[in-house]
């Protein structure tokens, strides 16, 4: 199969699932539902899901059994973007084109939708791990998603970007922030994709090498894009970190540095990927995150 | 053991515990875990996790193996506690007569120091989980926990209240608020104490009966207390729901019909704490609570 074609299958899987699980009864908390709906389908694109349904298809089939995880990874990604573009954090009116949460719903539900995607991601979660009799790799699982997006994962390096905005940082400082804001989320869902299909502890590992390769990569790709990208395609105001001052990978090492970096990170996750039979959709997707102009 | 020495010892076993779970190695992120503390250390009753453990110590001995749930509830009543005091929530200045923390550490920090406890609650009951061969019980302790904190539980309350302020509203409404909003978890506290300690069905489900009186007379005396309690003790301004025009159960169903509600639910508590020898503490502890006068 072409891989763009598996790629748009694997969307419409998600998607179809995420609509499932956002399609709920509700009573008197419809305004909720209806902020946490509005971020969900606000046309992501899908990657930390689609890193876990391809990770898991390196080693296993049944691909249903980690789509509750898969989803869960993305509605915790959606509650992140949704409290980082409220007025006290990054303070963005539009995200992928279209008004940011608070912009539609105030800021106090924006506030609650994201408190309770977070908590819905935990909620699908469980309620899966339970059904199965041998529940320990789903357990561990959950356990890995949430140490990626805690406090030493993702919310850590929201602080720390937080704190950095207007001044300018080390490299050091950048490189956790990269690591834990964008690249913690992406290497849990590969590696997560890997401990449910049942895959062995070298190959758990692996995934979790190229998810920390992936996650850097596209985090400074897009700082590139914010240079050279066009307005249009990127859904957001280009240009936008260097009017708010924000040091970036190219602000602080330079921008053919950058590229250079970024092909090399690509290549040691190809490296990797050699030894796996079925992982030229990995192969193709990696190639083209580096390489997107949006 | 007198009930008044048992709960202090109650506290101080919760307050070592979460003080050992928050004294974490700290790297760029040292922000987040100071607010976190900031909060999870501000005086709070411990009520929820008193309750698991009460309610585990019905049916079982060696208490750590609640130890870790019952902090998680805390952590995750603290969170919700930071979030709702926000300006674009219910805007207020002090809580328990300190600082609420946006106040302290300002409106981004605040909403990530929300969202590190209530995801940092799921890695500590996670982490502990896995520890278990036999999880079972200790993986559906954490699920029903998600349930009670979520979208049809706490998080389903707090919108309904916000959607409600400066409104009046029906008696359905005020139910669904006081149901969700504080009897939700305060339900799961009692359960989960139940399922750890292996609990029979029928045990469990007691439990859970306990939990909603108790929620509901507990929230129904905190809104008698903003009408006849005292500014110091209550360590917030008394006649605030007034002021701001909030439906509470006493300005539907007038003083008494509440002050009667009140005993009516600690009388059903009462009766079922009956049943179970060690009960003593749990039947102080209600008596206690509906008697309170801050």
């Amino acid at each position: 199969m072409e891989w763009k074609q598996q790629l748009n299958d694997y969307i419409k899987l998600i998607n179809n699932e995420l609509e499932r699980y956002i399609s709920l009864k509700h009573y008197k908390n419809r305004t909720l539902i209806q902020a946490m709906e509005y971020s969900l389908t606000a046309g992501g694109k899908r990657l930390r899901p689609i890193l876990a349904i391809a990770s898991y298809e390196l080693f296993n089939s049944n691909v249903e059994r980690v789509l509750p995880y898969a989803c869960g990874i993305e509605m915790i990604h959606t509650y992140s973007l949704i409290h980082d573009d409220l007025p006290a954090m990054d303070n963005d009116d539009y995200r992928r084109g279209k008004l940011t949460n608070h912009k539609v719903f105030g800021e106090g539900v924006a506030i609650l939708a994201g408190d309770g995607l977070l908590n819905y991601a935990f909620e699908i979660m469980l309620q899966d791990a339970v059904k199965h009799n041998d529940m320990r790799r789903y357990v561990e699982s959950i356990k890995s998603i949430a140490e990626g997006a805690g406090i030493n994962g993702m919310i850590g390096g929201q602080i720390v970007d937080i704190e950095s905005e207007g001044k300018t940082i080390d490299k050091e400082t950048l490189e956790y922030i990269h690591l834990c804001k964008t690249a913690a989320l992406i290497t849990v869902s590969l590696k997560i994709g890997a401990i449910i299909a049942n895959a062995d502890e070298k190959d758990i590992k692996n995934m979790e090498t190229i998810g920390e390769n992936l996650g850097l990569a596209f985090q400074i790709r897009d700082d590139i894009l914010d240079i050279i990208g066009e307005n249009e395609k990127m859904g957001k105001n280009v240009g936008s970190d260097i009017k708010s001052k924000k040091s970036t990978y190219p602000s602080l090492y330079g921008l053919d540095y950058s590229i250079n970096k970024v092909k090399e990170l690509a290549l040691n996750t190809n490296d990797i990927l050699k030894q796996y039979n079925k992982s030229s959709f990995l192969f193709e997707l990696n190639n083209y995150l580096i390489n997107r102009e949006y």
